[in-house]
């Protein structure tokens, strides 16, 4: 059947027609809705925290962590204007607490992460163990688990903050309330999770009952160290230099079950080859100074940095005269337990 | 520290130049962001097959086969106008093959199930096999399968069409391809799939290599037969009656890694109990007559009717003389996957 | 060090001193203990039921059912006399159920399969549901359900078992009890279990709390017509026809965690290839006439026959003008679930 | 029917005419095939050290570990002579290793660990890695890796061996061959595996490739660090203070699929309750003082003493002045992999 000008019109009438039922045609809508290959409206783009550090200080005079809840700025693509979203699954922003100050103990369905950029000695409290903070490490605050801030300490502590906040938004799942105490009661001693859980030992008994890891602080000492031993062995990956993903080790799989959380260390003078996967993903630098390609174009880093690199969009690492540790999340996980990812290595 | 009104003329001069940074306060957005409970843009809607039918035949005479690639009318939300979606992350259609028609072979990220309404005789190929199509049968074509669908009957066939194209879309990873030839080669004769996988037996040295069910075809006839067998039966549930998911017997999990599908049946003069759960889901009526109330709105359905139940809605069943089968389909396996479901049942 | 013919008396009076301590030199039995392939005892052996078939019958005039609570013929491996063992790990034996008996309902930790060999009408009751059986059928009671059999029938029956007796006497585990009442009430009725678990559906609320499959029969009619299907296509395999696993639907795994059971089709004038894997496997001939080379020496075998293959020995199938269909079962899925398996294809 | 004096003639004779075709009456052995609760042929006992180790030191003036290939004395239980095992599944030995001595390279498909319990600057290597062992220190020698050991320091080195030995020879899958060189060649530096596997870390590219953890050795230094921080929690466990098991990090469950390794921590002064498991028990003092209760005999133990506590017997604790550690190991993870296992808490 042809296509005559007065079909187009009969098309539009029906397609008007139809609209008060409730349907659309799907011929007019196809590669929109099933595109050869991924079309993200994401953008790439880095935060230099040198430029950021001075509005997250300003915050600080602005509102108090008690009324804010959460002292955090949400690091936005400029792809998706409004969205409060990093990745079209992912939220990211840079938190702020103060000598003195508390952030409430809350829980909620989306999980947590938190790298820390900035100071030492706040701390993190999840399911009534603290765990202090120092630059580098990681900690996360699964789902539904009781969570709180405090900063005991003389100096600001920042850091930056990874939620699966549009993850949950978009599966309509989500659920929050706030504890009764301002700050939970610690109930077990600082590092007793890492001891029941994390020291290649589980308890006899233990029965795995949610999706996240029960070690919630990966101290940077501990990684940094086993990233210093690897780097002894001759293999290093062409692209990502050594990356290591942080594990839920109660099972061998992601710490948590929507966000996956890595670390690589890249050796001095890298001139990495192009890889791609379809995991939009967040980086943040710990150590080091270099250049990041997305896409083409150029992005300079060094320390405290964050950058973001969509889905599907190539990009490569350059680094300069030092080792250079990034640390970085996406929905890599939930990708994979769909099975849905994809990654290229292009030479 | 108090919020004086020059405070609020700080903050918005705030929030102007940090915007220019890419960065937005967490402060002002946190209700939205983390809600107590589910806000979902999607209302419930049901879609009359008697009122949608002729719009449906409509189109056959608007468009071929070929040109459309699938001739078929998206069912939308009125909740999401122009998102094509029937919940956040669920597309549903009606589709139309008429007699001699072929609808070309492609394969792409997205996986999609079928529902047949109505008529007989038509086939879908999947990887290389045809599973001739019935009403009440119930189909897959898995992630990345080559498949298509001709109808070498003289009866036009419908189907409801159910796909996770929004979730693909969110997760950034749709790939998409054609087939080289309009029709893929058939390799494997009808009732391989079902023979080599479907019958509580596998093949000696078969490895799982992907996420859906190598069984594609789900014959109503034998769904229909063992919920006979069940309604035999004492306990039915007081809300669901008996209602079955459709499983991958190579896992014992769902048939898809994104798309739950399920099978119920509810006996004559049932009067359900209340229930809610956090995936939205599309119910199809294969056979009864009865109503669904939907937070308390009343929609009456008959055979072949199509509703959706948007996520944390209470719903109950209330059905007439006959026996009810329904079909439905929702993204539950995404959410236990995640560790973020939840249901309720309402006393 | 030298070994001066002084050092073996030193030795030998060494070894008896340290014997009264409970303690042997490892030295002196390295070969046996850590041999390079392995060594069993068993060999291989075959029964011919038309000779077996008297002495069953006999068994019915010397004992009742009630008596020997199971009137069963153990088949020993004559390279293990007293084992009551076929292979190191399992037991097998031929039980006669006449018209009217009933064998009294218990339950033990370990497992039984049942090949039904001859008759029909007699059932096996599994947690309150009765199957009856027919030639062909494969029924399970798992690990410590209530079983029970009747045979209300006018014909004896006879069934092959298979039990996993040696290997929970090895690991120390076994329990048993007797069910107050001689045959356990009936509670669902026949085929619900099928309907439930075996029609690719499963209850939306359904949770795995067993290792075995809930279904517990598997009629011959069901798996000789997907044999059948199966034999419509093109690629058959060079040493085993096809040859399928029964599984556990809910798990995509065997159908019992202690033993794998089998089910093959062998074309008409097959020529197989050798072939040979760690489990010993008994197998119970249903269909067909033939012969098995077993490391050399052949067994011809008839409809109804059975024969053991020890673990790592050779064999290859030759079949004469019909089609064969064989059962088997063996130890396999406790070798690959301790990664120990391995099986090797002879060209 | 009832059973006269020459039906029992008749079933003699019946017997054996039966038992020349290769069958034998069930109805004869029911109890001892199908018991009520375990039989096991194994008895409690204890070795101390002090007593066995002049035994083991001249060993080692009798033959060399090259000569002997592993010079170890076997702990046999002394209900099971001539058996070369502990329990019926498990093999223990305590190996020594002389200065400058080399134990030759070669692999197998029985799993081994290894207990130190003396001296210190032995190595054990395994896929090219070598780890230097300390007293305490819990090592494995997965199925099939290459591995071999060396002592380049100035003292004699002893460890309590434990393997599968007897498991792997019932099921008749025992393969073993000799590395071309007597030592392995070292391919990655020491501590690669701990942290590439053992930190909360993995490479992201890591697929599981087989049973056993990748982290071969568990150095005591920091599982006795775990055990303390544990100990600062109030809550022990009334049987076994603090018990932990041995993980695979990549899967959260046993370091080996065959064998199950624990560590517990009792305080001084316990006295706990009795406990039994249908995993008979290899036990290891690491240190304290104290006495177990099996089965109502009282065994003193002390330091490096090795003592076996049968399957499905009760025993408890009871300690003296300093805290204890002891190390186990057993078959619970084949058990629970085929859900035969059971343990009781006797109040």
């Amino acid at each position: 059947m042809n296509q005559p000008v007065d079909n187009r019109a009969a098309r539009d009438d029906y397609y008007r027609r139809i609209g008060t039922q409730g349907m659309t045609p799907l011929w007019e809508a196809m590669s929109a809705l099933v595109p050869e290959t991924p079309r993200t409206p994401c953008v790439p783009h880095l935060w230099h925290y040198d430029a950021v550090r001075p509005a997250l200080m300003e915050s600080g005079t602005l509102i108090t962590a008690r009324e804010a809840v959460r002292r955090v700025l949400i690091l936005e693509n400029p792809g998706m204007p409004g969205s409060s979203s990093i990745t079209q699954s992912l939220y990211a922003g840079l938190q702020l607490i103060l000598p003195g100050e508390v952030a409430p103990s809350h829980r909620h369905t989306q999980t947590a992460l938190r790298l820390i950029v900035e100071g030492e000695g706040a701390y993190t409290a999840v399911d009534g163990e603290r765990a202090t903070m120092h630059a580098g490490d990681f900690i996360i605050t699964p789902s539904w688990t009781w969570h709180d801030h405090g900063n005991p300490a003389e100096v600001p502590v920042v850091w930056l903050d990874g939620l699966d906040i549009p993850l949950v938004r978009f599966f309509d799942c989500g659920f929050a309330e706030n504890h009764p105490a301002e700050s939970q009661p610690v109930t077990r001693p600082e590092g007793d999770a890492q001891a029941r859980y994390g020291a290649n030992l589980l308890p006899v008994d233990f029965r795995s009952t949610r999706g996240a890891s029960p070690v919630f602080a990966y101290p940077y000492a501990r990684s940094r160290e086993a990233l210093h031993r690897l780097s002894k062995g001759q293999e290093v990956d062409a692209a990502h230099g050594h990356r290591m993903q942080f594990i839920n080790p109660t099972t061998g799989g992601p710490a948590m079950p929507t966000m996956g959380a890595f670390v690589q260390w890249i050796p001095a003078g890298f001139s990495g080859n192009a890889y791609r996967s379809t995991d939009g993903t967040v980086f943040q630098v710990i150590e080091g100074r270099g250049a990041v390609e997305i896409a083409g174009r150029r992005f300079d880093f060094g320390p405290r940095d964050t950058f973001v690199v969509p889905s599907w969009m190539p990009y490569r690492f350059v680094t300069q005269g030092d080792e250079t540790v990034l640390f970085s999340f996406s929905d890599r996980p939930v990708q994979q337990a769909l099975h849905l990812w994809r990654e290229e290595r292009i030479a």
